[in-house]
């Protein structure tokens, strides 16, 4: 059983630490973006230095006093916020934001875990180079919450995940040792995948302090075209037309549907768009080009393949930077529309590209049976991963939903389930689905979970509650 | 302590399985391809589905008889042979060499462990896409091995290692629970990353059945060429503008050395060499074009490129797919000749791209100072991975070096260290790099490791005395 971080143990910490480190809990420590978790602590730590970080841990190991890790707090399942139990002792990286190197001529920069998302993209355009990693929340967001969550993005199809984009880890373990990983190898057979594991355990099994991510060169030219398509099934066959034509220089391969543009028509009339009347199903498609390649040819003549095929009625192709930010702009304000709208439950699910015309067709029908709802699906197609969110009907509000939120969440996730989806694609597990796993996960998998995390952190004091049970 | 897998049994195991599926260890079951590790066993299992495999683990955790997983055998760091210890059960895979299922349109196939790999790339060609996976060993390694070893190969540059190009795993846990996880999914946040876990694992925590694997699309065209350099900074120089110019169609970058060339011509003299003269450095650079592209013209733009940056003094763009077979024919023989030469030390090497041309230099010069010797550094130099393999001086024999080769190998191996290098780039751990895992292993690491094998195997049945001392 855990202790709480009392005023007792935070004094005994603050006395360790340089003045300043140790402050009361602010709002923006217990909070997160849909305000649906409200968490606790004793205090806030703010390390400045993996040693510094190593001696909390230790302190917190030796009373037996639960951490939860901070980042830029913009999960969406509650990772980052502990609403019960002892209270604990939140941990924030945002002290930790430096830039350790950068070395161009091998695609590798290495940073500190508090580190905000965009300003490593900016340090990498400096150099000449792309982090190819783009969330909505990359304002805010800080590398290693990415990398804890295996956050995803919109340019997964060509890059992958945040998973992918890593190299290296340096690490605080729940026992204060420190792990010291920060290789810049794109090979490295010596031993178990730690870095695999830290990343996406969402703080259970340690503390990511910083990480060597790979660059890459920017690409000689990027376009960016929407397309109206009939169906998501013809959606899937263009992806697969724009592969063969292009291989790996898609980039993104986003679906949006009619719901999504008249939510945004509804709640942030400003936005111009682009069509004068809202299509069913609509894809953007981002190509990232070599040498000699020009993009609004490129994407014209994918078009002209696509409509030659059936696979397309209507499409706009950006003819200028402006043009495809717009573009751009149009899908990544779908989730501002959303929140103004207000769902009544929200899923981040995956699915293999074969079910998942099948998908939309049977959970829509199932549910309007159980209720008079409107269903936003949209999301990052070319991984199979949709944000497939239900909404009030025009004119209700989410209060008269309350009872309905866990069914739908049941019937949405069975379906999922049967299909061999994934119930969490790229939020993570958090607090939010922590029953789900237990529902949905692989029973060998949860005992292989539970004894590593019983291996590793014995006390039980890394994030608790978060992932698994405590 | 394990027990012997002594006649009683492997006869009480044989009685709970179908007639012929434990048999006496034939010689195939106990060698490696170096014939440096000899292995010992019991008997062989050769189980026909998971279920039986399951069985088989449940008898051995019962009696704490140790287990060997058993691939194609192709391994070259002895994980595939225990020589020592109480005598295994060899597990053989052969017999689990079933195609599940293949979706083109997902890009996924689903293949059984014991699959050889060339049958894999082999179903994926007959349904129009590429498993690109590419190995000296296809022929007989099997894909089970090549993903407990994390093999690499000859296009991680573009399509990374095994574990890059898996979607989801089935394994029987060393408790002989089956793990079901062969998702065909890009993107599945739930819970700890046990598949990458098993990936690399070589064995010691479970044994990999089957798995969900990524496809690509064949590129539209293919080219190769061959550019004599300076030096292997000008190798590094010439990759950079290579991705500048073509991003991610840039699929291997392989570097080879004069020495190499000279063992061909000694030891294989029928194979036509490219040069009159060989060459001090010679790249070989191998592009997966997209529609439009013209192999000969690109490959020729980016020599001239090079040439007038100095980074290039001769070439050879293939002119046919004949040809192309040939200049991949001489990189890939180098292996051969090499065995048939018979190196002192061979060492699987990575190193940050930034430090290889140091390296290369300093070490040739303490291996100078230390005896007389020939070098042959070749490999993937996209990934930084050279095998840096030491040879007897002309006109002497390996014996007369055997008191060296400790010696060299930790002066390369320090080397490697000092550089942020990786001492096992893609070959593994096994049983031969054990001590050199706990020598240049990050201690953080290795007490880790321990502690998730303990977790997941107390037993410490599975592999033992692989990647970890018993």
């Amino acid at each position: 059983m855990l202790n709480p971080a009392d005023p007792a143990f935070v004094a005994r910490l603050a006395v360790r630490l340089p003045a300043g480190a140790v402050i009361p809990p602010e709002p923006r420590h217990l909070q997160e973006p849909r305000g649906r978790h409200h968490g606790q602590a004793g205090a806030v730590a703010l390390p400045d230095s993996t040693d510094q970080l190593a001696g909390i841990v230790r302190a917190c190991a030796e009373a037996r006093v639960g951490i939860v890790p901070l980042g830029g707090g913009t999960g969406l399942v509650g990772g980052q916020v502990m609403g019960a139990g002892p209270l604990p002792l939140v941990v924030s990286l945002e002290r930790m934001n430096r830039l350790r190197g950068i070395f161009p001529e091998e695609n590798v920069i290495v940073v500190e875990a508090g580190m905000i998302l965009a300003d490593v993209q900016t340090a990498a355009e400096a150099a000449g180079r792309m982090f190819p990693l783009w969330l909505a929340s990359e304002g805010s967001c800080r590398i290693g919450g990415n990398l804890a969550t295996n956050a995803g993005g919109t340019a997964v199809l060509r890059h992958g995940n945040a998973r992918d984009l890593c190299l290296g880890l340096e690490a605080v373990l729940p026992d204060g040792s420190v792990l010291h990983g920060l290789k810049r190898l794109r090979k490295d057979n010596t031993g178990y995948d730690l870095r695999n594991l830290l990343i996406g355990a969402e703080g259970t099994l340690g503390i990511i302090t910083a990480a060597s991510l790979k660059l890459v060169r920017p690409p000689a030219a990027e376009g960016t075209a929407l397309i109206v398509v009939p169906s998501p099934t013809a959606a899937l066959d263009l992806l697969g037309l724009a592969q063969a034509r292009f291989g790996p220089l898609v980039t993104g391969f986003e679906l949006m549907h009619r719901m999504g543009l008249e939510f945004l028509a509804e709640t942030l009339p400003d936005l111009r768009q682009p069509f004068a009347v809202a299509p069913e199903w609509l894809v953007l498609v981002d190509l990232g080009l070599t040498q000699g390649m020009d993009p609004a040819d490129e994407l014209g003549a994918l078009f002209a393949e696509a409509q030659a095929a059936g696979l397309a009625s209507d499409g706009l192709v950006a003819q200028s930077g402006a043009q495809r930010a717009a573009f751009w702009a149009l899908r990544e304000t779908i989730p501002e529309a959303n929140r103004r709208v207000g769902s009544i439950a929200s899923h981040d699910i995956a699915l293999p590209l074969g079910k998942i015309a099948g998908f939309i067709a049977t959970a829509g029908a199932a549910l309007a049976r159980l209720a008079e709802v409107r269903i936003n699906c949209f999301g990052h197609l070319g991984d199979g991963n949709l944000h497939y969110n239900v909404f009030p009907a025009r004119g209700r509000n989410r209060a008269e939903y309350d009872d309905l939120r866990a069914p739908i969440t049941r019937l949405v996730h069975d379906l999922v389930a049967a299909a061999g989806g994934s119930i969490s694609a790229e939020h993570g597990v958090g607090r939010l689905k922590v029953a789900d796993l237990e529902r949905y996960g692989d029973p060998a998998k949860l005992a292989a979970m539970r004894a590593i995390k019983q291996a590793l952190d014995p006390l039980g004091i890394m994030n608790p509650g978060a992932v698994l049970r405590p």
